[in-house]
């Protein structure tokens, strides 16, 4: 399946692009006085393939995780906080759900490898899917995170899951996110194997380690990249010996949405380690990615420079779930409004 | 009059800045891991007196006028163009309008001092006041731009009609923009006068000159400067030498939010220039002023600067009108309603 997926996402318009920038020229303004909204406008336009773009129903999708590697002291939360978070999710009390019921995103959850038993979860007002492939990855300084096939069925999962609700509910932009206690650590051991940066530049303090948790992360996340020896060239290699579960899934998300030509909007640290999986998979994905923020996580800027995105927001944000690709969703919706509504000097009648 | 303004303004409550940063280290997250964010739904309690922010009827206050000192060449479009844009601010043709439109905010557009004549326009459908202190400024190469009495009767122009739409329509926020062929002149000549910043630093190509262009824009500038020797620390003594109608109204309009104690979101280069003579009539307003972007024109950071002041958006802009201001509201209303709206540990039952 994985592979269909991969021979099925197809370029984007570089003919509507070249028709997009014309119109950008026009536009009732000094020339491209509006900076980097043109650059947005015109990336819709060729995703879409469309002169008249507009964002009108986004989701964000929150895949979930537990990670084997926590019992090493990686994380400043206890793991049973990434279950009891389901209910918050899911019942509009974290950060990502009130954000996003403000700008009227779609919240679905999804629970991709989580130890919590998220079937006995009975009440609740979001979109909750369970399609869990994992319970837990492993502690990947004993074994492997995951199998390969086990890799493999994670970022189908996301996919599947991304691809259903574009299609039902005839989505028109994608936004990842995530829960997981621990997630930094393989996002950033994830980030070291592919950029080829240090693990020292990729790992931070994550939800709030001191900095002589920061330095045990680092030989954490070291012991694991040497003991297994991920090939930074297979992804899916990658994610199955130092990744976790979700992040397949954000993965998958990101592919759903470049195959359905639809734009994707990213979130932080570990939705780009998700994204890095994804671009070395088919490189074609990123020109549907959108970079939503960057994060304080030192690492996330050089995964950003490494797949050659700029991130549209740098508001000091640490938080992830999804939080700052959704603040980001209002620029995009205004940036396709533009385009679309604003004069040209000829329509206005202004010399130029 | 604005004597009895200035004496009016009062600082934001400290109490309630308290009593925010007590919710805001409760919220369940890692501690302040929404970066900023927090700091604008602190400052927003700040303001409005309360720990249930909302952002509901924001309004831009679009303010016009025109410059002889355009006739030195520091322009690359001609005078004209300022009157011919009224009807498309007025007509949702203009940037400014269709971004406000998308956002729900509503369009007032003002003539402080255009030389057009505006009383002639009939057919529009956003609010559109003419309150006209004169018919475009002097060339300041030769004459003070305008009188002294003139200046103040800009800026109480600018505090009148911002003061009266928010008591009628109850704006929550007060967004500032302007429209005036040839005003980053002026701005860039206040901006050296009161940052104290040499006027090459201050000056830059505007709408879109040459670097010729902006060589010849830094010798007017220099020559008004010394030709009426402002003085720095009388902001009416600057506006009149050097400055603008619409940017004596635009220092109007930041004194009447921090009046009425309602958040004021700032637009570029022009705006910040207003902001510089506000400030110095009473610096209590800065506590009131978000600063929506950063502008490519290299003069805007310094006075960011100097006031202390840090953009939210940094998107490599340069159109002015409002734009950028207008881009940032949905990241404040967010601020407030995370604030609001996103359970403590506490709430949501999660060991902290």
């Amino acid at each position: 399946m994985l592979n269909e997926i991969l021979s099925n996402i197809k370029p984007t318009s570089k003919e509507i692009l070249l028709k997009a920038k014309e119109r950008t020229d026009n536009l009732l303004m000094p020339h491209k006085a509006m900076g980097r909204l043109h650059d947005f406008s015109e990336q819709l336009c060729s995703i879409y393939g469309t002169l008249t773009p507009k964002i009108e129903r986004a989701a964000v999708f929150v895949m979930a995780g537990d990670h084997g590697v926590v019992e090493e002291g990686v994380s400043s939360f206890p793991q049973e906080v990434t279950g009891l978070m389901f209910n918050c999710f899911l019942n509009d009390m974290a950060t990502v759900s009130v954000l996003a019921k403000q700008e009227n995103v779609l919240i679905v959850l999804a629970d991709i490898g989580s130890k919590f038993d998220s079937s006995q979860i009975k009440d609740y007002k979001n979109e909750f899917v369970i399609k869990k492939i994992v319970n837990g990855t492993k502690n990947f300084t004993k074994e492997p995170a995951m199998t390969r096939d086990e890799a493999i069925k994670c970022i189908e999962a996301g996919f599947e899951i991304t691809d259903r609700y574009i299609k039902e509910k005839k989505l028109d932009a994608v936004i990842t996110g995530e829960m997981g206690i621990g997630n930094t650590t393989p996002s950033a051991a994830i980030g070291a194997v592919i950029t080829g940066n240090s693990v020292e530049t990729m790992t931070g303090k994550g939800a709030g380690l001191t900095s002589e948790g920061v330095l045990k992360k680092i030989e954490v996340i070291k012991k694991g990249i040497s003991l297994h020896n991920p090939d930074p060239n297979d992804p899916i290699d990658t994610l199955a010996k130092v990744g976790g579960a979700e992040i397949g899934a954000i993965a998958g998300t990101i592919l759903a949405a470049a195959y359905n030509r639809v734009p994707l909007i990213l979130d932080g640290f570990i939705s780009t380690a998700g994204a890095l999986i994804a671009y070395k998979l088919n490189p074609t994905v990123k020109e549907y990615i959108f970079a939503g923020h960057c994060s304080e996580e030192p690492g996330h800027i050089k995964m950003l420079e490494y797949l050659g995105l700029q991130p549209i927001l740098n508001l000091k944000m640490r938080l992830g779930e999804g939080t700052g690709a959704v603040l980001a969703l209002p620029l995009l919706k205004q940036a396709a409004n533009m385009f679309v509504n604003v004069s040209t000097f000829e329509e206005a009648g202004i010399p130029k």
